[in-house]
């Protein structure tokens, strides 16, 4: 029997989750549900029903995994604890510093209806945590380091647009070549803010604006760009949609390490991704781990889990066997 | 209180335990086990006893896991099995055809006596068979490339050492810039031997003996240099002494795949190793891993497993709150 997925929210991580779930032959999607009006919500899977948000708990027997799709900032927080009440759940919540309240949140509530959770799925968190924490169990004298991007970040690009004067921008966060290798030359840096990454800024103005207090504003926006050297396009719509349409994103962990009788050799763990679509790759992501999930629920386990909890091998279709011949 | 850790074996890797052991605080060496005359193997840690292996049974209480560190050839098919009945173990056998069968004679044993046991750890097999893992399941439509090198291959120094006038051998295993970067940019190419790895040797000859002939049979040798374009440097003793006595390893796992309605995404997920000594990072694996069948053994279960079945939590000292608050 397949595992029968519910997708809660319909914007750009909602339909690469469909995507997703269509790649995954041991998957289904059952329903979609959105706070929009249903019927203006078109989906791509043939014969799947949009419904409004507020008939998912109705649905609840037909569905193994209810995967949450809103953002982090007032979505999440609510939604996940709610929604398992009545579902096993997923999300990608990714606000770091509040992750610890969030799960105890939802493990409360997990605990209590007999359903599995898990949070902060994705890539970071998820498999840049990942890695994190691999790369550290077994390099435990050293130092790791996340850089990210080439990407864009849709918090910096947002921050522009509220600028006067601006129509429109993007913002990509790049890494800066010589912090990456000095890392992986095993080399331990502390490195400043503006050291590790680059931040450049397409921006499309209302004409007749002010180019250069726009520049201005930008660079020296406190938090998001004043700590950063910063580069500043000004292009027209047309280019923004033509060259810069694209959610790629990407970026690296590395750890580097001592061990021997006197520290004296040295390793170096990178893990990279470089990723044409944000969205579709979290789906992806989000998708693997939705298996784990059911899988736990089958096995009787309950409450709030992490990408930490689960065994790697929940995360494939294959069996233990075919794992063990194949892939070990 | 620690984990109480035996070793068996006292090469190469065995010293790399111990040391990684060292760099574990919650962590302690109780013993070490060798088939030599045990007065005749010194170890580095103050006040830790070497015993005959014939002893180590009668230890069994005070070993809360026992790392063989046999070789795969011959040692651990047998050693694995048997130190299962008594002991939680773990091993690195990495003979990959013959893990199915390993598996099984290891979990058949392990079940009976309630311990558990971990095969084929270290990092191939081990963490570049995970990342295989994690990225065929997040990217289920793509293909997967594993490169090794640059690296010191034990089993080609040692065919190249049992050519008539060789005195002495190392050879290098070299990834192709060409075929990584092929894979990197989203290709999916089918390589021959060839193209993927260069080897690269130097070899010692005796006075006399006759270069030409022994390059040729190097060159020419099946399944470990015919395949390849092999590169031969004869050199002094002295010269393979001072360039050529560390054990460096390394190598890429490269896995592309498509996303989207029409899969017009890209992704490409890389986990590279850069190691200084191979034995010493193994044994890391290892160390991090022996804590994962602590806990598993605490828990109750029993049987063999792979690091495929280890939640990344488990090979951590930090807790669940810590790990969700500093790596998630």
């Amino acid at each position: 029997m397949n595992i029968r997925i519910g997708i809660m929210g319909y914007g750009n991580l909602g339909r690469g989750i469909e995507c997703a779930i269509r790649q995954n032959p041991d998957m289904e999607l059952v329903a979609v549900f959105t706070r929009r009006p249903p019927e203006s919500v078109k989906i791509l899977t043939p014969g799947v029903k949009v419904y409004h948000a507020d008939e998912a708990v109705a649905k609840k027997d037909e569905i193994d995994v209810l995967i949450l799709c809103g953002g982090s900032a007032t979505d999440l927080p609510t939604q996940t604890p709610e929604y398992a009440k009545y579902f096993n759940v997923i999300d990608s919540f990714d606000t770091h510093a509040k992750i610890p309240e969030h799960f105890a949140a939802v493990d409360a509530v997990a605990k209590q209806s007999g359903n599995v959770a898990v949070i902060s799925c994705g890539w970071d968190p998820g498999m840049f945590s990942i890695n994190r924490l691999y790369a550290s169990a077994i390099l435990p004298e050293g130092k790791d380091y996340t850089f990210w991007g080439k990407g864009v970040s849709q918090g910096h690009s947002d921050a522009i647009r509220r600028i006067e004067g601006v129509l429109d921008a993007k913002q990509y966060t790049i890494p800066i070549d010589e912090a990456l290798n000095a890392v992986r030359s095993g080399e331990t840096p502390e490195f400043t803010a503006r050291q590790k990454h680059l931040r450049e800024c397409f921006v499309v103005a209302a004409e007749g604006a002010d180019k250069a207090r726009i520049e201005n504003e930008i660079k020296t926006m406190p938090n998001y760009f004043a700590d950063y050297d910063t580069i500043v396009h000004f292009i027209s719509q047309d280019e923004l949609k033509r060259d810069h349409s694209g959610i790629p994103h990407g970026g690296f962990v590395i750890r580097s390490g001592k061990t021997g009788a006197d520290k004296e050799h040295t390793h170096i763990i990178e893990y990279s991704l470089k990723l044409d679509s944000n969205p579709e790759f979290t789906a992806s992501v989000i998708v693997a781990c939705a298996r784990a999930v059911y899988r736990m629920r089958r096995e009787g386990m309950t409450g709030c889990k992490t990408i930490f909890d689960l065994p790697p091998s929940y995360l494939s279709p294959m069996s233990g066997e075919e794992l063990r011949k194949h892939l070990l």
